[in-house]
């Protein structure tokens, strides 16, 4: 039988999932994670450099699609427009991902090295996207980059704390900063808006 | 002779900063910053919980500066125009504390792991933010909010990598922000505009 496991990444993440929603993040260890996955913990950190890592192994994958998007958006969108499909993009991809999602929420929220760490990763999208800004012509690359990655963070944010449609939320969040930096939301309270909101 | 040292925290910060930038931060005892500073570990102690929350020491300070300004921003001033004083005022506060703020920004680059502690002290800003925002009735607060602080983020960064005037960069951003998000820079490259940026 072939040693090589073409999906040993994904069962080393479904199994650390598992396994630090069932007895905590602290008290697993690498050796129980690869066990769970029918693995060895030689062939764990082949993949991943420690236990943090193994929650995080997804979001160079979102990076991808969310600089490809912005990259391959049409010549004669506005920044604007080529920002708001990479962020639609990655949220259509997270859709299904929802259950899965909201256990690593959990595990994240009640761990700050876990949070710092998550902070940092979401970070380095904002490096890629002003790179790919760049390169089509935005005058602020690095603004708008890290306004997109904040956009984004906040309509997540909804989702994984109980709301339900992710590429609606990111959307809602990208016409509501339009509105506030075009000034049309001067008038507070307005009441036929506020609704939807939390 | 009184052992109450009124400025304490401040020697503590300066001490630790000289220290940080000439032997290095992996090789600085809180022992040693002490007594640069002329007090003992256990003064330390009462102000910092170890030797990074030392270079964070502020962070509380321009929080309440930002808050408070958007606040007292009057009530006709649109979301967007309370933001911006806020930031402004915190760029003034920090405008003549260059020298120390670039030492500080060298040690913290070199350092993942106050790199990591940087990133979740400014995304605390955020949710301060939020709340004053909510206050003040507007719509997303949480994106308002993240937004701001990603503006900020961006000119600081700037900032410390060379630029001179941080006041002028924060507005630069913003104004930036609001082409963009407004559209007005669908034409790429448009010469007259691009000469002030890197």
């Amino acid at each position: 039988m072939s040693r090589w496991k073409p999906d040993a990444r994904r069962r080393l993440q479904e199994a650390a999932l598992e396994l630090y929603a069932e007895q905590g993040f602290a008290e697993t260890s690498v050796a129980s994670v690869a066990a769970r996955a029918g693995l060895t913990e030689r062939t764990f950190f082949r993949y991943f450099a420690d236990k943090r890592e193994v929650l995080f192994g997804n979001e160079s994958e979102l990076q991808d699609l969310l600089v490809t998007t912005v990259a391959e958006a049409p010549e004669d969108a506005t920044p604007w427009e080529a920002v708001s499909r990479g962020l639609a993009a990655v949220a259509t991809h997270l859709q299904p991902r929802r259950e899965a999602a909201l256990t690593r929420a959990r595990i994240i929220a009640a761990h700050p090295e876990l949070r710092e760490r998550e902070l940092s990763k979401v970070s380095a999208w904002s490096g890629a996207l002003e790179v790919v800004l760049a390169e089509r012509g935005v005058r602020s690359p690095a603004v708008v980059a890290e306004v997109a990655v904040a956009v984004f963070r906040t309509a997540f944010q909804r989702w994984v704390s109980g709301e339900e449609d992710l590429p609606a939320l990111v959307r809602e969040a990208l016409d509501d900063l339009a509105d506030v930096v075009t000034g049309s939301t001067s008038r507070p309270h307005e009441p036929g808006r506020r609704s939807h909101h939390r």
